[in-house]
């Protein structure tokens, strides 16, 4: 299993990979290119809809999710957003600043709840980039906090990027 | 922050546990109870509606997941299903047959893409249970596996328990 892991990375790493913006006839801005030690954040508020709506997507249907007497019971101060959905701001931030990023490893660690409503931010920060071929292999620290300073999510990933010039991302939720 | 951890755990630890089912005034049902060396599986293919439901929920927008030609350039056969989309089929089968569990981690190694009509097989072994109070702290080895024997996702899990009486679970995708 582990050859094939290493022959679909080696795979990746050795094809082209396409634009993913046209900038011909234009001088193209300047963009800022990922260095280690960079970080790159974004901020979402998970509503009511958005955990209907990662339900539906995921078909987990686990009580905590959806009755806030079963939740508030369990110890929770109401019921929570799913762990998963609140993870996937990571793989959001990485592929909205380099489309066609392609995971390879995340670990998650969840260490406080989060409830709608809550405000999360999410970070990665790089601390390591190792180019191969045309792509990089570049390992994150990945982040989720609230409330200022409240770690919710700890853990790292490793994701294959087609290049290291940054799109720049306006994210309103 | 592992101090906060920790309290969440204890609290979560030591809170009673509302009952998922109510049985009184019937004989209940005999259950399996979850030991160390079970596995639990549950298969899904992944649609095209699964794809943008979930990339609603996530707001994830990195285009392998929308653009085939794309995707196809990147070195894939197509768009790829989002891989935490795939990898919430561990926290669905966990709860689904013990609502109310609680996610403390899950690590996630991505071996082989997954495309949309693949149909994917998650199973979650018990590598080892911990009483702790009222509740199990149980630890999984997770993977997916599509094509029969294909390694998709591998990985382990931890999640707190309310019981190892197992829920009877009815999947039809």
């Amino acid at each position: 299993m582990l050859s094939r892991n290493r022959m679909l990375i080696r795979s990746l790493l050795s094809s082209s990979f396409p634009c993913t913006r046209n900038f011909s006839g234009t001088t193209p801005p300047p963009r800022k290119f990922l260095e280690t030690g960079d970080t790159l954040r974004q901020t979402r508020i998970f509503t009511n809809e958005d955990v209907t709506e990662y339900s539906k997507a995921s078909l987990d249907s686990n009580p905590l999710h959806f009755d806030s007497e079963f939740a508030r019971n369990a110890g929770f101060e109401d019921r929570l957003v799913h762990g998963m959905l609140v993870a996937a701001l990571f793989p959001r931030i990485i592929a909205s600043h380099f489309p066609g990023a392609v995971y390879v490893s995340q670990s998650l660690h969840y260490k406080s709840p989060v409830y709608v409503g809550d405000a999360v931010v999410g970070e990665v920060q790089v601390t390591n980039i190792r180019k191969n071929k045309s792509r990089y292999i570049v390992k994150f620290l990945t982040k989720c906090f609230k409330n200022d300073k409240l770690l919710v999510i700890d853990g790292e990933a490793v994701a294959i990027l087609p290049t290291l010039a940054e799109e720049k991302v306006n994210v309103v939720d």
